[in-house]
């Protein structure tokens, strides 16, 4: 009954129209042949390998989810997966952005991005497989030996086989400094590993012949802390010299997570019981190594919450569209028929308009990350390096918990639209909610985001960051300060970034002398700074929107960001007035109730 | 793993120290020996039937589901809930507040609702069972005929059978005007009905001998729309007259629903194949009659999110002091392990005090109401039964969507606490949020409430409802205004009262030229209306707080009853100012987006 159709236009407006990304590329040298028309023509053949093999057993896939042999230690994933994967192999998508060094096609990120989030609305679970996969070849092509990137590259490249990480223990998520697994180096050179991890995605499955698992582990030596860590590579069947697979690894699932939701993908346990692995990286540098993942993953999981916040818009606005029940509160709208569909009814619009805001803003802030993020890997100068990657650390946090709170919120509405088909399992929605949840708890929990924002990003270097953030609002607000036309876009960013300069230094000195003043405001203040993210971009966005209409380009397109616009900063973007009201409020009526939390 | 403790104290703070409510039974002859003694004696054992009988069946129950036999419409509730019903009726529950007259203890309802309360945080699937079955005792109570009360309601007082509403059908749930379901006249006087209704709860069961289905339907002369609807009693075995059961009514459960949560409550397809009913009222007047148990099942819905923010607060908070996760921001707490509490963290602190507040709150508002409630049925003086039900009509949509949208967002927080292991089943936080979405939902949306509140109950009669609880407000203003130690609750709800007060008047006005107005506002009118009460019932707690502790009292009860009001104010309160912002943004950027909701 669900549908999805892929928001090609929208991606073309925002990389083309808003961002003009191929005149960025152009700067990039293992990019500058890739033009619009070659991004739009894989993105349509990407959009249709998302509706047409991805889509279809989404639904099935979170009823049935996967089971576990305890014998064999075999997972089968749900009816559908392992050949909706051959197709992906087949079609070369694996290899989309990796390094043409290795097999890859060598596009930019930005492109894999709109590819990603298309997968995402799709089917989030499946996608985690694919995902995870292309996590596990970043770290090895920044971190590995030129052995591990001769056996592993090529193989995670094509897809034959997938990756995983293995961070996780039952007793330390967050605080990885815990953890407990052991590496023992071996005359031969390789290390015996052994211990437990728990919540590793796409742990174990059907669909290849072989697991490149990257996992965490202390050395001997290794100091306490975080700062013991080293990261192996641990595949489950070992690689003859040949490339062919030799014999089993002792690192196995152990048992599968009954969770919420993503159910077709498999949550593992993974037991490593004397497992062989190789050293990537230096010894004791693993969290470093695995950050490079982790910020990576960081943006992929906005971009699970943008997917699924679009699938969901879709088929709510479908169904509001749909459905009649009870007539417009001013005056009969459809006649004919004995009630009137329920869009007409202004909360229903709010509902779907917040879905649609939260989407377009999301995807124009993931482009914009993607860019950054192409431009730190491969721009020739090391300034734009070095800026580019500024730029995206401070955003990814925001990235992360800002687009998947809201992608929560978004999917709980366009559920409300249903009424109480949308508790109902068949139609869809209710699964949206259940796997949108996990995107604001995994790859650190939003909370820590908003530490990493306002903790290390914007106070642990004075606000340098912020301020180029402000200073790409500044320019915009000196560009149209004086056009009418924007002002109603222009006027609440342009305050809300003088409140948050005047705030940042506020909460600053209150958190030299006392700490626990950045953990009490952190949370409100990410929201603040995303809904100023969010304010530009919607600014940029009816910005070119005003501007075509103004030449006299008659597409609806335009016309409809211009909407969606007034109503984000109408409806939502006041959300800031509570938020730093709350902010503000301290931690003392926090940290004062060790009575009421007793 | 998670645990439940009835919160008797906070019941006794609520209902004796703030409420005074046997004072207030003292007037109701029906309740006028009903002492704080008695209260305390039976929530005791209450709260035991709840802890130590339906809480240790939730998780279970939700992981098994109900099963349709096809064959024969035979639905198997989960393992353990017919023997938990068997004590329910043992232990004389299902008459708690029921009528004397039909065997029932004549307790008032404030006292069930506090029982309630207290299912609903150990298991709402299994408590709707017992809780529909008391909405049809309701219903007969007050529109059946002698006949029909003599029938059926000491068998529902006892529990030995339980009853339904049969409203929604697949194409109209909250229009019932456009309902299908046909009722012809017999000879015999009874009638014969035939349709299909669906999200029928406990609609089929093995725990009972008997199921008394409450339906609306049609009779042939019946007017188009909402004024057309007759309520008929269908039992599932016709009664013979001797009160012994007869032959299988032609009622029976086509389907179940696979549903995001309340696994154990069977939602029933319900097929009416020409069975036998007889009416209940007056023909045609089916909806109002039916509005009797509505109202109370709006009480209802509110207490089912009272009880599971109360139940994931507790286990929240027990998680926060047991898992030890990195260091507080201001220094090492537990010195002697090797990571603190995650308690130490400011945002786990106002995740907790989120649902602390929002639970006590909404245990306040309930009691409230409920006396409202005993008033409105027993108060002698016809003057105060109308005053209180006109007061109860105006809080009923508060505590249905106000409450229930924050038990969501409060199940939330709870659960993100938890990190990843929220998302893991066996932890109960998960089930909590999806126990706890479908009360945004069902017995009339919360848009739905927030039009009967913000149309129907303040404009439809000229702001009088609101300024009566304004004037609760007022006097407890007046009371503690020059007292400087309430003034930090005080002040910001005098404050509100007023903004509220002229911004009703302004939407009066708008909303007297364009209806879309009040549909745009509704929603963000019925949360502050909401903070306006909450903010109300936390100043009187603080009240008798600080009274207690200035005469010497030191039960940290009311130190912790003080921190959490004084969080309530800082912290969710200054929401309010987000929402009277978007209330007064209009309804154009809602409605003027016909391009953007293409």
């Amino acid at each position: 009954m669900p549908t999805y159709t892929p928001p090609l236009r929208d991606m073309q407006f925002v990389m083309h129209e808003v961002l003009k990304v191929s005149d960025e590329l152009k700067a990039l040298p293992p990019h500058a042949d890739v033009d619009a028309d070659t991004i739009n023509a894989v993105l349509e053949e990407g959009g249709k390998f998302a509706a047409e093999v991805a889509f279809p057993i989404n639904i099935s896939g979170d009823t049935e989810g996967c089971t576990l042999d305890k014998t064999t230690h075999a997972v089968t994933t749900p009816q559908g997966f392992k050949e909706a994967y051959a197709k992906y192999v087949e079609g070369g998508w694996a290899a989309l952005s990796c390094d043409p060094a290795y097999g890859g096609q060598g596009l930019p990120f930005v492109v894999n991005q709109c590819f990603y989030e298309m997968m995402n609305s799709a089917n989030q679970a499946w996608t985690m497989y694919p995902g995870l996969s292309h996590g596990a070849y970043e770290c090895l092509h920044a971190h590995g030996t030129e052995e591990q990137k001769k056996i592993y590259l090529p193989k995670l490249t094509s897809g034959e086989w997938t990756g995983t990480m293995c961070l996780t223990e039952p007793h330390c998520g967050t605080d990885l400094g815990l953890l407990r697994t052991k590496a023992e180096p071996q005359a031969d050179g390789t290390y015996r590993i052994t211990g437990a991890k728990i919540f590793i995605s796409a742990g174990e499955h059907d669909m290849t012949s072989n697991i490149v698992h990257l996992v965490l582990a202390r050395l001997p030596d290794a100091p306490a802390g975080s700062k013991g860590i080293s990261l192996f590579v641990v595949p489950k069947f070992k690689v003859n010299a040949d490339g062919s697979l030799g014999e089993r690894n002792a690192i196995y699932c152990g048992g599968l997570e009954h969770k919420m939701g993503i159910h077709g993908n498999a949550t593992a346990q993974i037991v490593i019981d004397g497992a062989t692995g190789t050293l990537v990286g230096q010894p004791h540098k693993g969290l470093a190594a695995m950050f490079v993942m982790m910020n990576a993953a960081r943006l992929g999981v906005g971009n699970q919450s943008l997917g699924l916040t679009e699938v969901a818009f879709q088929n709510a606005l479908a169904y509001a569209k749909d459905r009649i029940q009870m007539r417009s509160l001013s005056g009969t709208k459809a006649k004919d028929k004995p009630a009137d569909p329920i869009i007409v009814h202004p909360d229903v619009r709010k509902m779907l308009l917040t879905a649609k805001a939260y989407a377009e803003g999301a995807r124009a802030l993931q482009c914009f990350c993607a860019v950054l993020l192409d431009k730190e890997l491969s721009h020739p100068d090391e300034k734009v390096r070095k800026d580019s990657g500024e730029m995206l650390a401070l955003l990814t946090p925001i990235v992360k918990a800002f687009i998947t709170d809201n992608g929560f919120e978004a999917t709980v509405m366009c559920q409300q639209v249903f009424g109480g088909h949308g508790y109902i399992k068949e139609w869809g929605m209710e699964q949206h909610v259940r796997d949108a949840r996990i995107n604001m708890i995994y790859e650190g929990t939003n909370t820590i985001q908003s530490l990493d924002l306002l903790g290390r990003k914007i106070l642990g270097n004075n606000g340098a960051s912020l301020k180029k953030f402000g200073k790409l609002v500044g320019q915009l607000v000196e560009e149209e300060g004086v056009n009418e036309k924007m002002a109603e876009f222009i006027n609440p960013i342009a305050y809300l970034g003088d409140q948050m300069t005047k705030f940042t230094t506020e909460i600053g000195f209150k958190g030299l002398q006392n700490p626990d003043e950045v953990g009490a405001a952190a949370v409100d203040y990410l929201r603040v700074a995303g809904h100023l993210v969010f304010g530009y971009f919607f600014a940029r966005m009816a910005q070119v929107a005003l501007r075509e209409i103004a030449a006299g380009n008659t597409d609806p397109f335009y016309g409809a960001k211009l909407q969606t616009a007034r109503f984000y900063f109408a409806k939502l973007f006041p959300e800031t007035a509570t938020l730093m009201r709350t902010a503000r409020a301290g931690s003392q009526v926090l940290m004062d109730t060790d009575l009421a939390l007793a």
